[in-house]
């Protein structure tokens, strides 16, 4: 067994950059601050090779915490190809990009209350629930748009959403023509106000005919790389596309607060994503242990500085 | 403020009964151990009560790690009139009713090696990937049964290959009429092989078609209870449907690994739940924190103990 | 790369006992469940090993949450040769032994209040101030009863404590000799005694002179082995003291909450203290990530109707 | 029920200082992102106070992991007034200020290979044996230096130790006439080479006796604030300290990987704090749940960017 670099003691200087922190943290180089700078490096290598699909996906509540505008900035600085992400992060998207706000608020109160007060609370933070209002018009007049009798994929209208909204995750996406996947749309609001339109209008949204795209880039792509941040339905979905294709991903980051030993996929180690073969034998891939709030920023504020140079 | 009644030092009997033990659980009552033992009050008095519909969600990886079983045995048992499951565990339900296993292996290895060895790792588990050469050819099997042309809702998929199978939880569901919700289906295996059939054969599954029924259910249900492993899809898709009625779940029991800091409603508290009248402003609810292969043999072994008397 | 045992589903029996439920975990066999069997195991060889001095470590706020019960009738029965604990844990047993009571409380509450109502917060578990008067009380007298000029080792004065009282884990320990050692105590309310007493009094406690006998003893076992709850300041005294030796510990089961990722040595896995040579290469050893209010009762019922047939 | 500010989505630019991220977390304020913009403020606040007493709790592997140099900088920048560490770091300290150095690892190998080739492991961080021998070294001959007969506190000792090195936290310690605490010295390397001089030599470590100091300065200590790393014995100790006294700390901040459901003390919050009367009614107090080797380079470098202005 040999050892690697010595660590070295953290060293700061008043007014250093989030790189410059970065760093430090990459000489010290142990537990999730050494994973998180090893993140930064291997995040700076994907964004910047030109033959890698750049695959980004949200799960957790990360827009009520208002990590989404890291995301619409990564959109529009043209570092994510394809999005995958929770229902509940675009519907709660919508709702910012409605002019609705979510709010602070506190962990501990009563929920009874806050029930009487029509808020509703994710963690610390409140949504008042006329946000829903807004949120169920904007909805079904857009679904209202859509041609009866058709068959939509996930992806489609996803896309119809976001360009009749003028920002936020849905609308730079769509700008940008990245597809946003949402393979569980059904569990979400988006998917409630679906079923409601479906009582009296006639769509139809196919679960599966926005894979072939998916599978299809996977296919074509040189090499991929994902930047995933928590688990849950994003982080295999996007893994699982390799599945069908020869090759696996050669740059993965995981941001999550799950762990291991509980043998669920979200907190699964991207080590165990090489054994399947999601990821390639010798892929860049991390995975840092932590709130996303604290390790997304730090990790795109770094990342950003170096490729801005 | 009021202090309730004395904590009461555990006191052990060699040959005690599981529900002797979380006897002493509740007697002691503090931190997981007495939320564990308010569990079992609570899932008891919700399989006793005659009015009330039985969900269960069924996330993480739970089958590949013994715990089917479990959800088998409620099921022949009438104790589960909806499962919301995620893909990945109808998947290894399939491989498992198809005469292959999963088998015990280590955290701590080369998954380099295991690739070579094709076998895929999920924590401490192994799963040879051959298992998914006989799982392939029984969907293809069971995909080409059906009409090409017509539009299937996701839960008629999952009854159809229960059907075709003879142990396990889609086929102990089939033979019990209970409909298994998987609206996240096309993150999972049994997605990527729809996706295969789907470009020779023509069938398509709607993703919000069987929302119908379950919306429909909670509206007529006098009362709901419902029991959540893991968080994930299941977790949220289940207490969203109550959302379209004028009620909430009056008992939610939650065992989760997840934790409540990190915003995400995989580890939310059931309290938040309130505040959204997900769960009713009294319903019986409590969340377990720990690795449900501990937690949900140690309940149920409890409360079938307790209502088979 | 070789496959173990096949995962067997777990089949519950309405009225098993605690160890028939162990045993279906052990046939599982996956995450914290199959850790939780595989210590039971351990603790079993370890119990009925004669050659082997048994350590227990205790961390975590046990007491107040009913597990002291368990620490105590293992005591009783001749299963703990050398007891090591927290302050905290001790303080805590001297406040039951002397019949004032913790309660039943609520985690989310108003702190504010409850210093106002003179109630102290351990989670969900309350404790009244008042209780603190009776120990201070009990603590005096005690020191009281030393010889002025004297300086005692810390095991000697928990003997001594012990030896006042009826009934709990210092009177236990005291009827049994068994020697409890608490490294750290002036990291709790006995020190704060202490150095109250030591204003006026004339006693001297010093922080090493009990090591020798501990080390001693290390020494002269033929094997040793122990059964670690929580982390902290008894983990490591416990491992730390084989390190004098040539040997190391034969069997170590550790129940923790923490996790390994963060360094730290509570939440490091046994396999660490291979490198350490804390425990040897071949010691049977596993850490069971988990609350020790489930994990510990399950295990002791388990492993005790096991050597009590 | 208020709704507090608006979460406004973070927006980042490539270069920005750490203190304009933490700015950027402070507006978006949710979870354990908003947690540690409020600890940045509390610290701020803190130490800019001039009647406050600052004291510092040391726990976790923190020096091998390269924050002790972090720890080091505050002392010389005379942000800390009184240190209260476990054994372990200070262990470390020495190891380093010895020029010995920790190296980058691996948290997945053989640990049995490990001892064989002589390198103890702390998760990732790899510590060649001969250390240990440089280190017993220094230590047996600084002890040598010691009157023979004499009763030393513990606080003594260490900043003995510090007068003999010279660089790093002890170091600079003693250089500034900072105290140094810690309670569970016996509980380290520190405190075996400690327990093996006093085999043939004559010196001994009373427990208690520099307690008198630290309470001393409770009691006339204006105000009194605690940055906290990790749980264990320091944080108990330096919030018991003011247990003594009529008043409490003004100011809290802990940084921890532990969690609350636990009960245990470590990762319990400082609301519950608040009940004990450790921290006042209105303390300035937050916790932010995480790997403190990355919130703590963020927070003490956007801290010291603000006062150093």
């Amino acid at each position: 067994m040999e050892c690697g670099d010595p660590v070295e003691q953290v060293s700061l200087r008043p007014g250093m950059s989030v790189d410059e922190l970065m760093r430090q943290l990459a000489r010290a180089g142990a537990y999730n601050g050494g994973a998180l700078a090893r993140a930064a490096d291997i995040y700076e290598r994907m964004l910047t090779d030109r033959n890698a699909v750049k695959f980004f996906g949200l799960a957790g509540a990360m827009v009520p915490a208002g990590m989404g505008g890291i995301v619409s900035d990564l959109l529009s600085r043209g570092h994510i190809d394809v999005l995958v992400s929770t229902g509940a992060n675009l519907t709660h998207d919508i709702i910012e990009a409605l002019g609705c706000r979510h709010y602070h608020g506190s962990a501990c109160c009563s929920d009874v209350e806050l029930r009487q007060d029509e808020i509703n609370r994710i963690y610390d933070v409140y949504l008042p629930n006329d946000a829903f209002i807004t949120f169920e018009g904007f909805i079904q007049d857009a679904l209202a748009s859509l041609d009866p009798g058709r068959s939509y994929p996930i992806t489609g209208l996803m896309a119809m959403l976001g360009q009749r909204l003028d920002h936020g995750i849905l609308s730079t996406a769509a700008g940008k023509g990245v597809p946003v996947y949402c393979p569980a749309v059904a569990d979400s609001m988006i998917g409630l106000q679906c079923w409601l339109f479906s009582q009296s209008g006639k769509i139809s949204v196919d679960a599966f005919s926005d894979m072939k795209d998916l599978i299809d880039l996977c296919f074509t792509a040189k090499k991929a790389g994902a930047l995933l941040i928590g688990g849950g339905v994003p982080k295999n979905f996007i893994l699982q596309s390799m599945l069908m294709t020869p090759q696996g991903f050669s740059y993965a980051v995981q941001l999550t607060g799950d762990r291991p030993d509980l043998g669920g996929l979200s907190g699964a180690t991207l080590d165990e994503a090489r054994s399947w073969g999601k990821i390639t034998g010798d892929a860049a891939a991390v995975t840092v242990y932590g709130d996303a709030t604290i390790t997304l920023p730090m990790l795109v504020a770094a990342v950003l500085e170096r490729i801005a140079r």
